[in-house]
């Protein structure tokens, strides 16, 4: 795996993102899988009413080891979390050997909480940025990467590069245990092109299709024509299915009734990345727009999403834009 | 865990199923969540058109890991699974020291094969039966436990035990690894009475909806009741979001363009077991009937399944019948 990376990224001038920050978020995806194999009492707070402390234990020792891990690396300069939505320095802001490449990354450790007591898949979320922030940036040019870790049956992680000079890249890796090598599973994720075999839905809050004749007709148009549906609830594995199935829409629509809760930095960010880098699209359901096409101004900022087959997203934009 | 079960199964004169066969059982779900763990590149199979080599070699893994389990326990005299549906017998013949207890198993090795590829939860399936076969048998008293095994970020299982002279039991366990100890997560695992904080469906072959009046009038019923949609396509971690969340329901209907496809012996009578132990219902969606009432003339039957929270049971038999 390392020299596929070197051999994409070397003749970029990208030495510290293939040698020091991506084989750390690797090594930190394999940390954190071990840490959730090991909490199975975690999953005792999922069980009560209210969140509980374990919940909220898993999620900061998933916080604690992506910033570990980042403060190893010299080129990472800042940081934010969204577990701590705010950018700060990454390392202790004394790096011995200051390099020529500068990143930012924002990540969201561990998504998919409500899911983590009935032991379903999991996952963690990382986007990478040239410079030292994030904010006010062009998403589409200055986040070079994304990075998903899944935490299943196995571990894997789906990388996807768009470094300036060269061409998107999108790669699932299978994640080794401590110690072992991560290697390639497949150099090449790409979406399908039409027609497809069999086509898959995620209708995230569906609920809503309750107040949402817009909504409601989507839905029913997937019925009609016999999409399969597969939503589990956590963004990682609901992406990650589309990825790798090779066909699928997710659907997370906004109302007045029901606003917003995706976080544009930690989530649709890198999310958008990956699908781009896969031949599909995703795009804000409010507006039509590309998610990556709008800076961002603060890091709580929230928004909707449509992302996946390039086909069904204009689709869907089309049905809930009522075009 | 093992002085609770002693204290549970020893007064019943279960010595065998609780020193040996219960043990035995979690130690093998321990090896398949190993063995799927390392199995990396088997995930590529799951993204060809056709079901690949690769995917195939899981299941037969799993398949002879069980055997394998089966064999050591001189009570098991007669097994049968999903990949090989005929009963029998589950050792050499040769036992010993024949024992007073006679059980037959039949199991689901390795359940949820579409979604092994996207690294999604799946599972095994286990039905333990007195007596030297299932055929022929009333489910509701010769199934006596059944047990899941649960792979996702952990390993986890849920074992039913209805011991004629005993109470219904349902527990969570936290399996260990290689030699380690499992661990009780919850000793009482119960579906919640109402009222509901959240109320889930899990809504299989929703394409169905599209031909059947009364399944799409049930979905508009949970749409437009603000229902949590949760919906991974594996029968195990299905099952388990609902036990572990305290509350679901879970339907696949039989319609005359969709056939069933769920094993009674494999698959609907170890889960129905599972659901009543812990306070729910399991019903076939075409009579009404609990699953457990008709005894099984084949190992190759299949059925449609309605189950969960018994309310929730009792609102989606209505609607399905037309009643």
């Amino acid at each position: 795996m390392e020299s596929h990376l070197k051999s994409l990224l070397q003749p970029l001038g990208r030495t510290e993102l293939c040698d020091s920050v991506i084989p750390a978020l690797l090594d930190c995806i394999s940390e954190i899988a071990k840490s959730l194999r090991e909490s199975q009492h975690v999953s005792l707070a999922g069980t009560t009413n209210a969140f509980g402390d374990g919940q909220l234990n898993v999620d900061m020792a998933a916080e604690n080891l992506v910033r570990e891990a980042l403060a190893k690396c010299p080129s990472i300069v800042t940081a934010s979390s969204e577990e701590e939505p705010v950018e700060r320095a990454a390392g202790d802001g004394q790096a011995v050997n200051p390099t020529s490449e500068k990143y930012t990354v924002a990540f969201d450790p561990l998504d998919g909480s409500s899911i983590i007591a009935p032991n379903w898949t999991v996952g963690t979320i990382l986007g990478i940025w040239d410079g030292a922030s994030a904010i006010n940036q062009q998403p589409s040019e200055k986040q070079i990467a994304s990075v998903l870790g899944v935490y299943g049956p196995r571990t894997t992680a789906i990388i996807a590069l768009r470094v300036p000079g060269g061409e998107p890249q999108c790669l699932e890796i299978g994640i080794g245990g401590s110690g072992q090598e991560h290697q390639i599973i497949r150099s090449n994720v790409r979406l399908a092109d039409p027609p497809f075999k069999t086509r898959y839905f995620a209708p995230a809050n569906l609920r809503v299709a309750g107040q949402s004749e817009n909504y409601m007709r989507l839905i029913m148009h997937f019925i009609e024509k016999s999409y399969t549906l597969r939503y589990c609830g956590g963004l990682v594995p609901d992406i990650v299915h589309a990825l790798v199935k090779g066909h699928g829409v997710y659907v997370s629509p906004v109302t007045v009734a029901s606003p917003a809760k995706l976080r544009r930095l930690y989530e649709l960010f890198p999310i958008a990345l990956i699908m781009e880098c896969a031949g599909g699209k995703a795009i804000d359901p409010a507006t039509g727009e590309d998610i990556l096409n709008r800076p961002l101004e603060d890091c709580d900022e929230t928004a909707g999403l449509v992302c996946g087959t390039a086909e069904e997203v204009e689709i869907v934009k089309k049905v809930l834009l009522g075009a």
